[in-house]
């Protein structure tokens, strides 16, 4: 995509772009990120990027990362590989990952591995599923007298594993706690939490798809979070979010609109017209 | 500004969109965000904003918001009823603020001042400055082994005053602190880090005008910080980060390519041109 009256940055050939797609609304892709989709020759992206944004790129190759077997170590090692091989053959490569590629996107990994190549590569920084989703679920991150501070987490290892973190300075340093892809271990984090002190009846957030058509918000205490897990959607990424602002969200809920930017078909089109 | 291929969210007249600008650069702004600013009657911006992203919307009337004198809380009333007052007027507002609108931007407020006036308003998130800031000086804000947790905080309450913030816990929580609009208390925020035990010599980045041409990237460490800060660009807004993941910024910084998006003028264009 190109847009009038702006100049983008060169996109050489033989460069790699790590580029943040956002949490999932289209219109939440930066002006960078779209330009990148559109001139790009190959995007090699993670399955959880929707097909509405793979759209936006459909002169390039698509690839998804990772679709190998193999431990997660080792898939690691295969992108950051490929991407240096795509490269030397001469592309335009865009990695497009969910979210910002710096906050747990892997994208420090990469960036590293093509720096040691000689490879020159750009950063384009998302919006933060941690950023955008809990704003799409009309929740303010921070306010005043309420989160003075926001931590930014994912609750586990790279096994999987709860992570090995300081949960009483961590519950108590941040006012919000964000938690990054842990459904699984939602029970054990909020077990933690209230041993390091924060009230059983605090609300948590669960955010599903978030910032999509379909996304699904549910709200829970962290006495009973736990339970809750089971009834989100299968095969989404969700977002966790515990802290005093959730308390704002019905004051805002009948005045916000959160529909996203959608991507025109024949009958999307055809019914944007219709509605004038 | 319209993309073709993809249909936005209607903007009423008569509604308020608190968009998030980004950190400075024109392409870190979201399609949502370029669209507004492209159909907005009128821009409600911070003082921050670039002359480049306002210019984005020729067609608008342009307000600084919270010109006139008085304290900062009766300019952040004054700034609510003032968004009021241009939707009441069946105006399409945009309130553009920089980064993002829920990290440490008061759109929480002003959305909850728009709910209790029953207006309908839309939450645009942005590329908070926390992460595209970080990027552009070529730091990974997480990376394994090395960052698990980031916490973003502004380090001074509403009166500018050093917060009362649990910096014990803050320190040893997340690996890596982002402070927003700290500049004048860095000196006091290290101290406390150092006193809750970080180590005298980590290293803490000072980035100035973030994204942009101009951006300014100082290196330095927590027990010398304080001194450090006499040097930044007078009148910018400085983001502080802390945390062993700014070790990895040597490692990038020969390969990596940070050139913003520019605004096309006449010169500018004819520049382009002779370039290729």
């Amino acid at each position: 995509m190109d847009f009038p009256g702006l100049i983008a940055p060169r996109f050489d050939p033989g460069s790699v772009w790590l580029v943040g797609a956002g949490p999932g609304d289209p219109g939440l892709l930066t002006l960078h990120a779209a330009y990148a989709l559109g001139h790009a020759d190959v995007v090699v992206h993670d399955a959880l990027v929707t097909d509405a944004i793979l759209s936006l790129a459909p002169q390039a190759r698509h690839e998804m990362a990772g679709k190998r077997a193999g431990g997660i170590r080792t898939q690691q090692l295969r992108i950051n590989s490929r991407l240096i091989q795509l490269a030397r053959q001469g592309l335009r490569v865009v990695r497009l990952k969910g979210g910002d590629p710096f906050v747990f996107g892997r994208g420090g990994e990469e960036a590293l591995s093509l720096a040691a190549a000689g490879i020159a590569f750009r950063i384009v920084p998302g919006v933060s599923a941690g950023i955008g989703g809990t704003a799409a679920a009309g929740i303010p991150l921070t306010h005043r007298q309420l989160a003075r501070s926001v931590a930014f987490a994912t609750g586990h290892d790279s096994s999987g594993e709860l992570a090995d973190v300081d949960w009483h300075a961590l519950s108590r340093g941040s006012e919000v706690l964000v938690f990054y892809m842990a459904q699984r271990r939602i029970g054990q984090i909020a077990e933690r939490l209230i041993e390091a002190g924060r009230g059983a009846n605090e609300p948590v957030a669960l955010i599903s798809n978030a910032t999509c058509a379909n996304q699904d918000v549910r709200i829970s205490t962290l006495a009973q979070v736990g339970a809750g897990v089971a009834g989100i959607p299968a095969g989404a990424a969700t977002l966790i979010l515990v802290g005093p602002v959730i308390a704002l969200r019905p004051l805002l809920a009948d005045w916000q609109q959160t529909e996203p930017m959608t991507v025109e078909t024949r009958g999307a089109a055809a019914s944007a017209r219709a509605k004038g």
